[in-house]
């Protein structure tokens, strides 16, 4: 069977069925779903697509692992306001040939995400296309005030990264070579964003962006909104299992954070955080300097 | 120039040049958006897609008109849950080699509505792609408790239709023909949602909705989901100037509001409602029953 056969209210239905406890006031099947935002809380608010053949390969990746991902991106993102995510809806179009069994397991990646990470779905789109379009909003809350921005580093703090770096884009590599097991490979396509962990050092952070465009990047984002110069030390970064070096500086869709902070403690959430440099005054311009050698 | 030459941080920074005053605690340009939902209210959650072919044609949609109806689509949702729309995330895949001037007039489209709408644009994402996909994600409010669902319509209630029907397809007729400025055109193009209706009769109105469907459609989701059943009547309808009448019951697209209360005024907000019958009792099966000829 394929998805033209189901049309979009079969399709409705079947999502329907499938996630019916969304711990929303009203989730999936009307025009819009009610929600409830706990007192003395921000909204915290964020979208993120996945396209076929930008994002990923149907005869590569697992549709399960679309799905999972698709959430995950924005899990990391509420995570990186120091937030805790909540709910969010999908969108999905694609082609009217695509087989059911991709959309079912499509839809159990997504199901799985929101166990894993505690979200839940209540509501969306869905259309027909020529290829695979995912796309997810997804709003989380924070504590009014606590919300941690790029914007907020200066001189003097540290730089710290979660987990470590370099694996997705090695997994992305073994999977082309047709693993499928090795961990590398899992984290590309189940990746772990550390939400937990955002939240856990809001109060000490005072900036933060998740590893989506790679470390060089996105550091280079806390740079520029802070308007700071910042400092790292390639030994000192926390480089994965015979992971590249290009990867760890520069390979995307890690899901770890950058945190700019006086000080964290070596352990938050069972994942470790690395100091791999410092913030610096900037003057005029604001620049990254990697720092090749020991401190 | 093209799409692919701005790149995706060239892309955002023009968008977030454009979109400054969002109303928002924090609006383009971090990992989320960070907003504030009024106390003794709930949030209203939604999200409409577009894709290029099933929902537009590029060289029959002017650009703008792509950007202003993937926001009015999710204005007309808020609005069909009595909801005051707020703010809205917009997820753009595009062509490499897409003419910047699209996506500059996609964005103006964008614009017109937030001016049109009271709405604001606070982030997204976006993409390279085969074909061009919008998805926008929106967030309104209403006062708690004072939703309207699908689900609440009871025997006795009158159907009332804001504005009249038809015109959306009849509109994209003239189009395909090289009309650009007939009234049904701008219609099409341009459609103007009820969203100042449906918070206005949010207290009188049992079940809402609207009509993206089509009438027949739409109608039969308040029967689905209230278990009743309904009559009406065709010769009551709301048909638009010179609108066939297969338009007028199965059109879709036409964001003109359906809705169930027991009296109505005959004009709300400068529109006009008309009562196009009742919904009545229902035996088991919930039935939609079309009456052709006078009551």
């Amino acid at each position: 069977m394929v998805l033209r056969d189901l049309g979009e209210g079969g399709l409705i239905q079947r999502i329907r069925d499938r996630f019916q406890n969304s711990g929303a006031i009203l989730g999936i099947g009307d025009d819009a779903a009610l929600l409830e935002m706990p007192s003395g809380h921000w909204m915290v608010y964020c979208s993120d697509l996945l396209a076929e053949d930008a994002h990923f390969i149907r005869r590569l990746h697992p549709a399960d692992s679309v799905g999972y991902k698709a959430v995950a991106a924005n899990v990391s993102d509420v995570g990186a306001m120091g937030g805790i995510p909540m709910h969010f809806v999908v969108s999905l179009a694609a082609p009217g040939n695509l087989e059911l069994e991709w959309v079912d397991a499509f839809y159990g990646g997504v199901e799985q995400a929101c166990r894993d990470f505690g979200v839940s779905l209540v509501g969306g789109d869905s259309s027909s296309a020529n290829t695979i379009f995912v796309d997810v909003a997804m709003i989380g809350r924070v504590r009014q005030g606590a919300a941690v921005r790029r914007s907020g580093a200066q001189a003097g703090d540290g730089i710290y990264v979660s987990g470590t770096l370099g694996s997705s884009l090695r997994g992305l590599d073994l999977l082309r070579r047709g693993d499928r097991v090795a961990p590398a490979v899992k984290r590309h396509l189940y990746p772990q964003p550390r939400h937990n962990v955002g939240a856990a050092v809001a109060d000490q952070a005072h900036a933060m962006i998740d590893v989506s465009d790679g470390l060089s990047t996105d550091l280079g984002h806390i740079v520029a909104e802070s308007k700071v110069s910042a400092r790292d030390y390639k030994d000192k970064l926390p480089a994965a299992a015979e992971a590249h070096e290009f990867y760890v500086l520069h390979g995307g869709k890690e899901y770890e954070l950058i945190i700019a902070a006086p000080e964290l403690p070596p352990i938050v959430d069972g994942v470790p955080l690395t100091r791999i440099g410092e913030i610096l005054p900037s003057a005029g311009h604001h620049q990254l300097f990697l720092i090749d050698g020991a401190r």
